[in-house]
């Protein structure tokens, strides 16, 4: 039997391979678009698989995304729902994405975009500055990524609240929860962190009333999905004040179209997807854990919920 | 009995002035210039006096500085040194140090200024990324603000070792003394932070010949003081790719002048001495119990030794 890997990087195939071989040698890798006997197919690896894909594999058994969200599998109508399909949570990703949040965060907390332009310009001048404990960030979604990051924000002093669409607790953590929490959590959110999984409630969530709901002057952080930020509404508010910096490492077309307003605004400060990439040594002991659990009939991890879409 | 006050920026005097009334109310506030009757001041609190002040004083019982270091105060050939000099150990102030660490850190772990270039000649390109355990960070000096920022780069993943003159330990943190242990600690160096006192010793300790003992593209962070770095050799630097990046939140002489070529330089990112502002209203409550302590005969905390130069 087989695993079909599809990515959207080539050279992830080679490094992919290799990890996985350490963990399940007996397990044939096939790199798609050479799929071989779709019958032999059971076990998929993918990124964005193209519509169709999944539905063309009759024995599939087990679905893994490549990466933390599952948007880019469930966007496709034919995806066979019948097969579990499972999350990849690397510890090593919430890692790197916790690093991202805290630098990101601390960026903002301590007017580095302001320093590097007062430096382009070459003035000297010290800007009001508060300690962390006086700075109130907001973390929208509560998931594993959001938990580690508002855990480690707070262990850094920063006067923490999460935002999710169930209750969560989580300790020395303000948590607010569902559409009667979301005002009085924006409210305060001097840096709005977004951490969601994409799925039709949240897509857009990012959008000019949210905006219009927080300090003015915040900043926002989006390390989630493009499709969260409603991208027509980003540069009004930026260019009114209401948001501060927006500080971007997801776009609805990655890469990022050359000429796309988002690259040249001096107040967006981009990335390029990095902020958890994949990590085929780790991650790899976490998909073939699944891939044993499937193929023993023993409870998968990080199962994705079809109805709630993550 | 009066205190008197003299800082580098005028707009300190009044937040000094309502942050000690509140703590020694029966205390008179003299701002320099206006010093009135000599024989009448008990206590300096000051940032770089210039020479003789405090020698003018004579019934001066204590000076304390303005900021975590002294060499401003030291400087001063006809300092008295008979009367103890304190440095200001304010947690409040620790804390923005290890913030302003931190984010340093972060940002040359994750590339983030290369990112930033990316984005301004729109380029869309994934750098190769570790996680902070793969990641070497250096701290030259374990006082209150090295072993703060240690502890804390170390909690977020960080190989962290620290360099200090004498035999200091902190859990978790390789640690390395004196001329001998420096060769050692700087091979394993790839982010460079320099939290040192300034004495004769550490003076121009950043220099060519360190630089070319650290890894190849190692990073150099200084939030100590302008003296440590032999300004001369960090162009070359850089510019051999010897050194990656160096991030400078001190100068030899602050303001940094205009058309000094560290402003444009552009493997230099530059903060204007802002990475652990002294706050007034805390910092207050630590100048006012020493204060007192010496008023009442009991042991003086962060005491200057003399000899050694912190």
């Amino acid at each position: 039997m087989a695993v079909l890997f599809r990515s959207s990087s080539s050279d992830n195939a080679q490094r992919w391979r290799e990890a996985l071989a350490r963990e399940m040698p007996e397990l044939e890798f096939r790199v798609w678009p050479v799929i071989g006997d779709p019958a032999e197919i059971e076990f998929a690896l993918v990124w964005h698989p193209q519509p169709g894909l999944l539905a063309s594999l009759p024995n599939l058994r087990l679905i893994a995304s490549l990466g933390a969200g599952v948007d880019h599998i469930l966007s496709d109508p034919e995806l066979p729902r019948h097969v579990p399909l499972v999350r990849l949570v690397d510890p090593y990703m919430t890692v790197a994405m916790s690093e991202y949040v805290l630098m990101q965060v601390l960026r903002l907390h301590r007017h580095e975009p302001d320093y590097a332009a007062q430096q382009r310009a070459g003035i000297w001048r010290e800007l009001p500055q508060s300690n962390a404990s006086e700075r109130r960030v907001g973390i929208l979604g509560l998931g594993e990524l959001g938990r580690d990051a508002a855990v480690k924000l707070r262990a850094l002093g920063f006067d923490v609240a999460g935002w999710s669409r169930t209750a969560k607790s989580v300790e020395g953590v303000a948590s607010f929860h569902g559409a009667d929490g979301l005002g009085a959590f924006l409210a305060r959110s001097e840096i709005l962190v977004c951490l969601l999984p994409l799925t039709s409630e949240t897509e857009n969530i990012l959008n000019r009333e949210i905006f219009a709901r927080l300090p003015r002057g915040a900043a926002l952080v989006n390390a989630a999905r493009g499709g969260h930020l409603a991208e027509a509404d980003l540069i009004p508010a930026l260019d009114s004040g209401q948001l501060s910096w927006a500080v971007l490492d997801v776009f609805r077309d990655e890469p990022l179209p050359a000429g796309h307003p988002f690259w040249r605004h001096e107040r967006i400060l981009m990335t390029p997807h990095v902020a958890a990439a994949t990590n085929p040594p780790t991650a790899a002991r976490v998909v073939a854990d699944n891939f044993r659990r499937c193929r023993e009939g023993r409870t998968l991890l990080n199962v994705v919920d079809y109805e709630a879409g993550y």
